[in-house]
């Protein structure tokens, strides 16, 4: 009995992908489709009603585990010699709480909810949705000025004590963020610095070749 | 030095409150009021640009941290024997951090956040205001349904491990219902459960006290 991922290729889910790869467990792939909605279809739904990506089958656990941070967390704990989350001190892994919260409620949730599921927050009357696009835009491009200067301080990753789950995590952000035409590479100096570290591991490498994305 | 926590009464740092007080750590409150927008003047922004509570100064620390789940983490971790994070099983532990999320993103972030807060969802159009918070009231109700049956399986905690930092916020989500208009107690008996427990304790009750507050 191994883990069993459910994912999208390139949503949120590429960062439990990445982090499986980095602790180097043995996992099978389920891909359900974001853009085919797949996570809406009722098979899905039985297993994960939220019906969102990422999900993780844990062998000993009869119900999926969701939400992205306890997927990174749980995972990180398998393996704690790679430091994925700095346990050590209760402060730093306080930050990547911090990190991870705020990246997962606000900047995915609240802007690019915004952007790609405006229903989320106005089902029933689709006139808001432009205005609600527009202001997911918005708080997007505000979270990314924050974390642009956050990390021009001169820090090698997310948190000072090293490479960590929420590194792969901004992965999938600076990627989004081309795809919604903000020109990373241009505009955000610091954080493209940080995704060229990141794609340097061999763990990131092998998951965006399995998952068919690139970052661009 | 001792721990500072900036707070509103009845906000979702009334969780943190709880905690402060289980833990038995000296600390100090400063009152940022919600209601008086004084979480959004420039004296707070610029001590926590985020504009939101609770924000907890710690003391080798020159900024506050930030966000609900990281704060109730950092803090558990101060006193691991009350057992309020269950670090000894990694799933365990994994569970309570899926709880957190989704409460702090979805339930409380997209639900009450849109009832409360639509402007951070569409903040040029109000015309869009109304139908956002309906939307918002149809998440809190959703997501209520789903928590009263998960707390209906005969469990006394959110964890089936006992108390831990879900349960506060569960309360502090209980208390919230009541605001809307849920009618909780006639509604929800197994929630309401949960919150006479949880108002058992003498860290909950010292907290309403301070915080001049009720739970009806």
């Amino acid at each position: 009995m191994t883990y069993r991922l459910y994912y999208s290729p390139g949503a949120c889910s590429l960062a439990v992908h990445v982090v499986l790869e980095e602790i180097g467990t043995p996992y099978t792939l389920q891909e359900v489709s974001v853009a085919r909605a797949e996570t809406q279809q009722s098979a899905y739904l039985a297993l994960n009603p939220k019906g969102r990506v990422p999900a993780l089958a844990i062998p000993s656990e009869t119900k999926l585990l969701t939400e992205l941070p306890a997927i990174l967390v749980y995972l990180a704990r398998q393996r704690p010699e790679a430091n994925l989350l700095p346990i050590a001190s209760a402060v730093e892994e306080a930050r990547a709480h911090e990190w991870l919260e705020w990246l997962s409620g606000w900047v995915h949730g609240v802007g690019y909810g915004g952007i790609w599921r405006p229903e989320r927050f106005c089902a029933q009357d689709t006139s808001a949705h432009e205005a609600i696009r527009a202001n997911g835009r918005r708080v997007v491009q505000e979270a990314y000025a924050t974390i642009e200067r956050t990390l021009g301080d001169g820090r090698e990753w997310a948190l000072p004590s090293g490479y960590t789950i929420v590194d792969p995590f901004l992965l999938v952000l600076y990627r989004w963020g081309n795809r919604i035409g903000l020109g990373m590479r241009v505009n955000y100096a610091a954080w493209t610095a940080l995704a060229e570290r990141t794609l340097e591991r061999p763990a990131v490498q092998r998951v965006l070749a399995r998952e068919g994305i690139s970052i661009e």
